[in-house]
């Protein structure tokens, strides 16, 4: 074997992701689908109501106009595009992830979480300060379900239209990402992360899986505030 | 307080939900949402195709024919109702159910379990033999979360076109729920529901809430046997 070869095979093995990590983004990929699912079948249905108008005037012998034809199939395609997009984004956070620690970028992997949820959190304002920052050590997957988890939870703490912040720092030589809602106060034992077999508790177990911490307080907002410990990657 | 009154609270208290109940309705819409969209985004796939085909035929000026179009039209019809088929199953699973512990038709929520992952299942050789049995004391939402997340293991499990037998028997006064499947021996760690953080974990987690047992062994088909002990409701 050639030292190239031997260096190759010396990398560190990849650790089978945990249970928690699997469970995660299946409790994910459901929750998002069933805060998005009514929006995606509601587009279907105004799809479903276009098409059956296109097929009733054929099956009446009628020779549909141009202008009707045109908007039932501009109203179904748009309809089943809204679909897709929410169906691809359940499919998004139900796929597997490679599971290496690497050296990441934060805000990169922020984006992809917010990219995913966006219809879920269509209805909140949300405000995202996130300053420059080195990288952080993380495994990739685990910490873009761990954030999804959390914006999942402040999306299901906030009242219609509340506010929710995503917040990245530099502290102590940590990345620290903090999460905040409008949520209801006081916290409640449900939502803090010793409740096992909470989302917040997958959340605890994935994060530590790649040396991360994750701590819940009070928040200025009136409801809860997550923070994220990452290692440095630097 | 009127005697009437006083019976109506004296009922045993509802339970508030165990967070694993909670947790195992996510993973399950999760699970079937991952094992259908695929399929669900195909279907919208040619319903886009059929509806972009129209668009195109009108912005090109070209009269449709009544062929065409109406080809189009139930080509796209159909592929809708496909994807909302199973975005509805998708929702069916994550919505919450009342909680409380009631004498119940076992075969009646084997049914229903079924019937929610109909399409996950579609590949499969299916074989349900349920026999008359008395009713179960059980949770309705918890029994068939459980019988639905044993349903999507024997799934993942199986080889393509493998056969999955359920059977439901009344043993020593318990009523015994057993799901098989042709899947890989010999057991995994992760395939016994000691393996904190797996579906099966929850499972038995789900079912003890509500006084059910589930034990784990090897089966007969080559692939694992998971059966679900019930009490009576005599």
């Amino acid at each position: 074997m050639s030292d190239a070869a031997k260096q190759r095979t010396a990398r560190p093995k990849r650790e089978p992701a945990a249970p928690a990590a699997d469970l995660q983004r299946f409790v994910n990929a459901g929750r998002l689908a069933a805060g998005t699912a009514p929006d995606a079948l509601a587009a279907l249905g105004l799809a479903q109501h276009d098409v059956a108008f296109l097929c009733q005037l054929l099956e009446e012998g009628k020779s549909p106009t141009a202008r009707d034809v045109r908007e039932a199939a501009e109203g179904a395609r748009a309809a089943v595009a809204r679909a897709v997009g929410r169906m691809a984004a359940v499919l998004s956070l139900a796929r597997p992830r490679q599971a290496d620690i690497t050296p990441l970028d934060v805000r990169e992997v922020i984006g992809a979480a917010l990219f995913d949820l966006e219809a879920r959190l269509a209805g909140f304002s949300l405000s995202a300060e996130l300053g420059t920052a080195p990288l952080a050590m993380a495994e990739r997957g685990g910490l873009l379900q761990t954030l999804a988890s959390l914006l999942l939870d402040a999306a299901d703490n906030s009242p219609p239209r509340g506010r929710i912040a995503v917040t990245l720092q530099t502290l102590d030589g940590h990345l620290v990402v903090a999460i905040e809602d409008e949520g209801p106060a006081p916290l409640s034992p449900e939502s803090l992360p010793d409740r096992e077999g909470t989302p917040l508790w997958l959340c605890r177990n994935v994060a530590r899986s790649f040396g991360g911490e994750l701590a819940v307080s009070q928040g200025n907002r009136g409801g809860r505030r997550v923070t994220l410990r990452l290692r440095s990657g630097r």
